[in-house]
């Protein structure tokens, strides 16, 4: 049987991706070091963008003409074509130099139409919403029984004859919390749910949204097959639907779903990473790299997933080329494609780059919304987080707590973390995001303006910072396989009880 | 020109109705008057039955077997006669005596599928909800530049030639609050604005939800056409999709839509009204009528609108009937077909027993859903108020405050508020009401089960008192007719004007 842990060690590594700033591992604060006194004239510049981070409107304005003008742009559409477009031009205005798109193939996912139906024993029509990589039921429809299981780890542990030709419902609900650890919790049941059951038999997955909203209003989300388990249909339901599967099934009678799906993959094709740049006076001191990116899921405007961190990156590198100095290093903005649906932009970026990826001096990126920064965590060698620690004493003022070293940056930077790029980890309040995130409610009235001016303000002072300092923050620790390391604890664990039994 | 008021008043009767407990009028409380004495014997069962209201959990069963067995139960639909089934099996379970159906005639219409897009200047698809009674579009849909106005007022106060042949958007805000006169005052854009827009040539309309969510939930609701007028397509935004269309109009460019549906509205049918009675004392003494809906609109398990309803008013009988004494009075529970789109149950009662209307001694209705009563209304004679105000002594520990006998009770008691039936009117809580309120949204879960244990309690011990006082609530004072004394108010103001400019 395919082991969760190892499926995502070995074969889902993206299905296994967690969103920005989300620490799997231990979440306390590390003790903070004493800052490291930095150049005078860098932190009245650093507290000047602070300030100038809290009243500008660019970020608002770039946030609001996304959604507005462009809205879902999920990878291949012509909402995808649009972004591109639209960051083209703002970033022109807005006076970036070296403009350029780098081409991207992207996979093609269309969702089609929905519709599942209890129809025993209470008929009651459902919502739902497709999983991003599920392939559609036949045309008419997959009519099967419910068995339920709370997750993938019980799912794991049930009989495969209580699975086969019937329909999984995964029924785990998911709590909001700041540091977004209650999504990375339950978010196995997405990614890698529909798999498991279809690798025991079941013909079709239902999962209760991995998100905390009380509205009937499903999260999407991406699921992975590996090659050799058949796809089977996959779909999220609202947390209220969810409750009233749970409800029947409290019956104890059989309840039957009729599921019908459209959904189907269509040929790659092409988007573009849009890159841009504030130079430096120092070609030779390596790249400030800023990260947000550009699409979104089909279904929703993506106000705070992810054009919040759009507008936050650019904002920040805007207000530091305004400034009446050069900044040593270069500033890149990097907006990726295709972050939601198999972070093809960043694989790109990083590939293109292979041979160089030491230019990155450092990376910050947004990509948990765009509610205030309340953490600083960092992915640095233990000796550069003195410098770190004088960077947190400009924006710990703003509301933010000193963090860890285990940081996280967003999706986008894997490939670079990997290969270690030191991260700068400004963390966004999750509170509310797993409310709104992939789901079609994420709006602009859902952003608060003066939240986004805040991330302005922070991302704008480490950027600067980070693009002037003294500071050598290679080699980053070892970046840990949690999925490895939790393998290994299950070995320790069962070795344990083996022992125990004899 | 059709003036809104008028038009309230001659031809709109219907569209103007107001949810339960909506004070048109000032909310003002007005002073109460000292309690009547009452029997202490009368009291003391009183105060058993609000303590045995604040345990039981007869009413949370019943909700939860509405929403879950039966589901969305819209007139005339198979939910509807599956609603009518499963109450006479409940009522019959909780035993109560002259259970019977009355039958009703019902419009019968049905929503078909809504498609809304922004095609100029920039594409975005639109959550929409067609309004009850609203007509489709043309099979090719209908395309048609946008003209904005804030509301029916601000219709009327076009010309002509800026609204025909475009699609009208009524963008009035709704304000929630506890007493629900924010929904009074933005519903005549529901109800009225269609056939408004209608008039003065436009081709279809759009309303900003008449509902205080900040979900990509629209608000459905019925709306009228007079005989005179064209219907037209009517639909309702949720609020971030009408702030979206106000953004893409605020840019000064054209805004056009394309919208299709395929409502239509089929023969009338029968339904029921459901009345089940618990045998008083006294067969002289008249009836207590205890009033909710069965039917929900037909996109929505109706938990709060009105399963709680149906709970309370059931659970509060029930907790008499399981008293060691019989009331002297008959409590009746009349649980009316066809609120929601067009009062069907409640006209086809009042006429079945127009010449007998007086046999209701007095009449209490839950129709606000299951948030807790704030405040207690009556319609009744002002000497009875006395022993209103002993009443009142009871439930004001729950958090209960006086209001005034200006009271509405529930759209069902309509035709008999008309004709002198005095009403007991506790009022509940709507500040979330409206949130959830002909929305996907009102589930199980939005419903807490102590506020509805609380409303229990209420029910049960002003329904005990009611049925054993010794006092002549009648005669009720005349029922104002708000759109009248509205016209009077604007004929006398337009007169002050013409006198002010003579």
């Amino acid at each position: 049987m395919l082991k969760l842990s190892r499926a995502c060690a070995l074969t889902f590594s993206l299905v296994c991706l967690l969103p920005a700033g989300l620490a799997l591992a231990d979440d306390e604060e590390t003790e903070r070091p004493d800052p490291k006194e930095l150049d005078d004239d860098l932190l009245t510049v650093a507290q000047s963008l602070i300030e100038r981070g809290q009243e500008t409107g660019i970020a608002w304005d770039l946030l609001e003409g996304l959604v507005t003008e462009v809205g879902p742009r999920f990878a291949g559409t012509a909402g995808d074509r649009a972004a591109v477009s639209w960051a083209l031009t703002e970033l022109r205005e807005l006076g970036f130099e070296s403009i350029e798109t780098e081409e991207v193939e992207v996979p093609r996912w269309v969702r089609g139409d929905i519709k599942v139906e209890i129809t025993e024993p209470y008929p009651q029509d459902m919502v739902a919403l497709a999983l991003g990589g599920s392939p559609g039921t036949p045309d008419d429809g997959i009519q099967a029984p419910v068995v339920a299981a709370e997750n993938v780890e019980a799912l794991q542990d049930m009989d495969r004859s209580e699975v086969e030709g019937r329909i999984v419902f995964l029924s785990e609900r998911m709590e909001a919390t700041r540091d977004a650890s209650g999504y990375a919790e339950v978010v196995p049941n997405r990614s890698a749910g529909p798999a498991v059951a279809s690798e025991m038999g079941a013909v079709a997955t239902v999962i209760r949204s991995v998100g905390s909203s009380d509205e009937r209003v499903a999260h999407t989300g991406g699921t992975r097959f590996p090659d050799d388990v058949d796809p089977i249909p996959a779909a999220a339901l609202p947390n209220p639907d969810a409750d009233m599967l749970e409800r029947q099934l409290d019956t104890g009678r059989t309840v039957k779903l009729d599921m019908h799906l459209t959904a189907r993959e269509l040929s790659p094709t092409t988007s573009a990473n849009v890159i841009a740049e504030v130079p430096g006076r120092d070609p030779d001191a390596g790249v400030v790299l800023l990260g947000a990116h550009l699409d979104s899921w089909d279904i929703t405007p993506g106000a705070h997933d992810d054009a919040a961190g759009v507008a936050i990156v650019t904002t920040a590198a805007r207000l530091i080329s305004e400034l009446d100095r050069q900044p040593r290093r270069t500033l890149r903005v990097v907006l990726y494609a295709n972050e939601e649906f198999g972070l093809s932009g960043a694989q790109t970026y990083a590939e293109n780059r292979s041979d160089n990826l030491e230019e990155h001096f450092i990376a910050l990126g947004a990509d948990l919304g765009g509610d205030r920064v309340w953490r600083f965590d960092t992915v640095m060698n233990e000796d550069a987080l003195a410098t770190a620690s004088a960077m947190f004493e400009l924006i710990e003022p703003l509301g933010v707590e000193w963090g860890d070293n285990d940081g996280y940056g967003i999706p986008d930077f894997i490939p670079l973390r990997e290969q270690g790029v030191p991260i700068l980890d400004p963390v966004q309040d999750a509170t509310r995001y797993f409310d709104i995130h992939h789901t079609i409610n994420d709006t602009l009235d859902k952003v608060d303006p003066e939240s986004l001016q805040q991330n302005v303000a922070i991302y704008a002072a480490l950027a600067w910072l980070a693009a002037n300092v003294e500071e050598d923050f290679r080699p980053t620790p070892v970046v840990a396989d949690d999925a490895d390391e939790e393998d290994e604890a299950e070995e320790e664990e069962e070795e344990e009880e083996e022992n125990d039994e004899e």
